[in-house]
């Protein structure tokens, strides 16, 4: 079972109070200190940076997609490999998710049954099927530390009444799971994941089901789907405090910075979005006081790093002027070199966040962050 | 002016001699111990990996292209940044081309006169014009160790008119080049080129041209264009003997691993190659025991490392299997795992060659590399 501590909860008073909370996760490959953000890899890789970039970037814990892995190379593959620790010779903790947001998401034609999910795979049109009980079986092969339980995730908007059917079937497919795992040994740690779409009743009663069953930590799915940022603010704000205070508390696919200092506030420990990563291969890098577009002309003969507050690699080495040039070059340096900037800048605003919240000054520190990314 | 020492010459006796050297060449950068392989960064990166994975696969000279570099991002914006050598961070020596090869392998409608060469960018069909002056004040605003004289270069195959006709232009081409450079303060170091296709009799006359003019150092170019291999080996063992003995000797654009061996056997001191790095982004990886294809569906499942015998960065860390699903899943990670493993190999090749030269037993090497590159 996982073993998680909170150290300390803001205890911060002053126009509105602070819900934010210091934790730490122990897992069987290592510690996570929370709130922690989780890279993506998608695929078993980070794209395009190693180990020795995520440890330089302070990423103390990784995402892999279940139902990428499970399509390429093949559960059998990584079985034989020794699970995806040995396979990518990632040696910290893992996290996988069940495939529910990719059914959403990308798979064809996928079909939703009370016994589960058929889909077709977005590589070659193979037909598949997923029940809750195969999602934690593949992930069991996987031997991530942190797995989910397979869910519907919702598009925005969705009626009350699509969501509802989701969220029944959600909350059926998590005991399964559950019970799967439970019979199987109830090695490494199963999440349970709270839907309910945009609606604050069947967020209720969703995170009511859920967090009756054992589970050792709690997500919240179904947000950033396409709904307004308030919305999805609305909604998180109500679900987080519906979720046990001494179990790790997991927001997914969520989001920018901005979103991750809110979300904090809120109380939530974990997050993974593939947006630090994925913009940097567009070129859109964050800095102390913004985002910017490393292929703006204005950067042709710029000399000044990144982020001249930024110790990241990238920025300790190289100009804005040479990382426009491999950008326009399409240099597949430019991507690596990006991707660190943007890991590292997310990952050091979760360290100053637990740094903050420590020093009893999260909202302090928040005051200050968005009046800086404003300028 | 280059400052080259000749360490030791093959003393080997047997059956056949080897005309294998051991050499070390001076730079304001560092020094280059030859024969050397140099990796190729055209557009001021080579492809996928930073100057720190270039200093583990042993890399002490890299090569930049003067024609890609010019087209974008420009000598102004390389010039404002101090350099190639500031602006790409990289602080050890840098060779730069001409840009001649490329007016005959990617340029539109690149025109040759007596006076230079008109062409067209491949990027966005711009017109342009480089005199031999032109390509040595370019090459001096990079700042490039050793720069190359402009030449014509000749496919294969030629006729000896044609052949003759841009031997002719090379040799003009290569004086106002050296004259130019003189004027200019002859600062870092320029070479000459050796022209004459596949006609023996015009290698000895572009030799006894170019060797006129006192480079500090001379190139072959105009071979690895399409010919036969022993053909290229005819022509490399003809011009070679007619280079000073006391100047570095570069073949240019050759070639695969056994390509190095003999024309290392045959006194050449340096090379360049896009090979080792386009076949790995091709997934095509060189072994001691010859070249894998790591998409083959045998790896599989393939727990093993490229190359046991190997210790670099990739074949420390990662299996066969793995590697093979990073390329069938076009994963970044996979161009920059695959790349550190092939230059590495290139690098300890020549690495291994000195060694052997140096302990007289180069012959011997020789004989072992191609008994194992042929299982």
């Amino acid at each position: 079972m996982l073993d998680f501590r909170l150290i300390k909860t803001s205890k911060e008073t002053g126009s509105k109070s602070s819900r934010a909370r210091l934790g730490q996760l122990k897992t069987d490959h290592g510690p996570i200190l929370t709130p922690i953000f989780m890279p993506v890899g998608t695929q078993g890789s980070v794209k395009g940076i190693t180990k020795e970039d995520l440890d330089h970037c302070g990423a103390q814990i990784i995402l892999g997609n279940t139902y990428h892995l499970y399509l390429r190379p093949g559960p059998e593959v990584i079985e034989h490999m020794e699970g995806l620790h040995a396979f990518s010779a990632w040696k910290k903790p893992l996290l996988t998710d069940s495939g529910g947001f990719q059914f959403f998401s990308l798979a064809k034609l996928a079909k939703f049954s009370d016994e589960g999910v058929k889909f077709q795979s977005h590589i070659d049109g193979s037909r598949h099927f997923f029940s809750p009980e195969r999602a934690v079986e593949i992930q069991m092969i996987l031997g991530s530390d942190i797995m989910m339980s397979l869910d519907w995730c919702m598009g925005h908007p969705a009626t009350e009444r699509q969501t509802m059917e989701a969220l029944v079937k959600t909350t059926n497919w998590a005991q399964r799971g559950y019970d799967y795992w439970q019979t199987a040994g109830g090695k490494n740690n199963l999440f349970g994941i709270v839907q309910g779409g945009m609606f604050k009743e069947l967020r209720s009663l969703s995170a009511r089901q859920i967090t009756g069953i054992d589970f050792p930590g709690f997500a919240i799915g179904g947000l950033s789907v396409g709904e307004p940022t308030e919305l999805m603010y609305e909604m998180a704000d109500h679900t987080l405090p519906l979720l046990p205070e001494n179990k790790p508390r997991y927001i997914m696919g969520v989001g920018t910075p901005e979103n991750l200092v809110e979300l904090v506030d809120m109380g939530c420990d974990m997050f993974d979005c593939v947006m630090p990563s994925r913009n940097a291969r567009n070129g859109q890098l964050f800095t102390t006081t913004g985002t910017i577009n490393i292929y703006n002309a204005k950067f042709k003969m710029d000399k000044a790093p990144i982020d001249e507050a930024c110790q990241c690699y990238t920025c300790q080495n190289y100009s804005r002027a040479y990382l426009r040039h491999l950008y326009k070059s399409r240099e597949l340096l430019s991507y690596r070199l990006n991707t660190i900037h943007n890991l590292y800048y997310y990952l050091d605003l979760m360290a100053k966040m637990r740094h903050a919240i420590q020093a009893d000054q999260f909202l302090e520190f928040k005051r200050d962050f968005f009046a800086k990314r404003r300028t």
